[in-house]
């Protein structure tokens, strides 16, 4: 691991010098872990990271983390400067940047350190870093993708166990717990969301399990992912119980005809928007574009929802090695929900769907 | 809990209007929480409260978070404003606060919104919203004091069952998980910390757990607290294993007496920087100055950490219902490290600890 964070370091202070970044400035966060492997909780006392395109990175820490950031994977071969309760850690940050350059600062920074080191920078100029990190981490190699892609296949086996399971006649909130002890028990070290929507509640794309109880003639949008290895999964499925509610089969008929199309889309050289397109074409002939109320995909990865996005006005060009999820959705208020999503990798030649569970339509008990 | 929302909510804008600002923009945050009982996941689609004096407070939201922000304890009282995916969220933000004021946002924004709001609002002046909610929070309503309560007696009853299953020969990673079994045993929600740092691992104050065997003649610093509704537990004890390491017993009763100092100092009326210096002095006085790598505590309630600081520089004057960790330490490299940390409760004529665990050294098998 020790030289794949090297090698990441000077891909980003290459990444830094090719943008005319003076520096990029990472906390802790999932920039700092891709980065050095290093992963201290983010708190009121900075960390900060930083990287030059002119000089060697180096760890600015509290004083009383200065003995665990030394034993962290790179504890080695960072310069560590620490900094003690009392002192003005902004101002020491200052000392390790030019004044007056363009400064990126990971997206995660809490505002409060942010204003920090503008106060201490007065004459720097701030950027988010996903400009210039978001691009390096869009692209997996191959141990990554191998982890995505275990993670993908233990939310199918998840999704599989819940269905076996069965929903009729249990609550939402029962039916989370035991995704999370399903997402577990298939292989992730933690689960990280467990969405159980039945009925009216699916028209509600983030909705919160609650008390309610699953009944027969239920839509259930189940959207649940989890962390294995620190690389995340993300999978959704509608299932109904026992028989569909009104009108559903055409809008889950065409939810999943959009995501086919989306997936189709995905090839080396194509626009991510152009995957957004894919989905929302149908979705709108048929009259349901405003019903269909989010983007097509988010990247996956260190996190749930990271750099490219498949929306309109997103810049990205897909490349090999590059996961985000495709799922299109339709949501109906009082009524129901239908979202169908998979994880993508772009291939050399085209797409590889990492999640494998079936997306016809499945009545459970 | 919904009067005591609004409340909450007529008393920040009525800061925000004693200290100039604009308004006080607040993300997913405790602040969010603390002011709304809303709380939704920290995410790359900004959703962000805005609290003015002048006008009522209203929330932005991602439109497919807008039904969960609806059904959220003050859905009914909010205006909400949705943005959808392929919008500029802060440019519907900055719609909704005079172009050139003070604003106020909350610690934990993410950086990549804030530089968004800075680049939608280049007038305006932004600063940290901890000076004006920081205030409000500092002070614990009594249903808070009950809950931190409750969360330090569970943490005192945790202390008391893992010196009773004993530490030799067991592994700090198998004792920390044990510590978190026993935290949600004896009544929090979840764990949210613990520390084991057994021998030379006891000088570095944020140890994470290794696979080191505990052995006789450790001492071993145990720091761990969880959730309860919300509201965090946080108890350091230091112990030793069969016997003391050389040079300890001396060092432990200097941490305990400077321990006793600082909670002494505390009552109404009493700056918190002041506390700081009760524990310090001692520590000093013994030579031991520079081996007190950090400051003497933290205000506690959503957060494990939260404003006010005891440290010096730190402006506040304690009131009634103040809540803070007292923790002194004296961190020997290559030895022991000793901590010993309850959280206090300022009363109206003086002090409350509510964490009772017994703080005379103890030997443990």
């Amino acid at each position: 691991m020790r030289d794949r964070h090297l090698h990441r370091l000077e891909r980003a202070a290459r990444a830094a010098a090719e943008r005319g970044l003076a520096a990029v400035l990472v906390g802790p966060s999932p920039d700092l872990a891709y980065l050095t492997g290093y992963e201290p909780m983010p708190l009121e006392r900075p960390t900060l990271l930083v990287v030059r395109p002119d000089a060697s990175p180096r760890l600015l820490v509290p004083a009383l983390e200065a003995p665990a950031a030394r034993s962290a994977p790179l504890g080695g071969d960072l310069e560590l400067l620490a900094w003690r309760d009392g002192e003005d850690p902004y101002a020491a940050a200052a000392r390790l940047v030019a004044p007056a350059g363009t400064l990126a600062v990971d997206d995660r920074l809490w505002a409060a350190h942010l204003l920090g080191l503008q106060r201490a920078l007065p004459a720097a100029r701030f950027v988010p870093a996903s400009g210039v990190l978001g691009g390096l981490r869009a692209v997996k190699d191959p141990e990554e993708l191998d982890r995505l892609r275990r993670a993908a296949a233990a939310a199918d086996a998840t999704f599989e166990a819940i269905c076996a399971s069965g929903l009729a006649g249990r609550r939402e909130l029962d039916v989370a717990a035991e995704l999370a002890e399903l997402l577990v028990a298939n292989g992730h070290a933690r689960a990280a969301f467990t969405i159980v929507a039945a009925g009216p509640n699916g028209a509600s794309p983030h909705h919160e399990p609650t008390e309610r109880t699953i009944r027969t003639g239920d839509a259930v949008v189940l959207d649940f992912g989890g962390a294995l290895e620190g690389y995340h999964s993300d999978i959704t499925r509608t299932v109904v119980v026992e028989r569909a509610p009104e009108g559903f089969a055409a809008v889950y008929e065409l939810v999943r005809e959009a995501q086919e199309a989306a997936v189709a889309a995905v090839a080396p050289g194509v626009p991510i928007a152009e995957v957004d397109r894919a989905a929302r074409e149908p979705i709108e002939r048929a009259g349901f574009g405003e019903r269909f109320l989010h983007r097509t995909g988010h990247g996956i990865g260190l996190e749930v929802h990271e750099p490219p996005y498949a929306v309109a006005g997103d810049p990205t060009v897909l490349a090999p090695g590059m996961t985000f999820s495709v799922e299109p959705g339709i949501y109906l208020d009082g009524r129901f929900g239908v979202r169908i999503e998979d994880i993508v990798a772009v291939t050399p030649d085209g797409v590889e769907r990492l999640n494998r569970a079936d997306r016809a339509l499945r009545t459970v008990g």
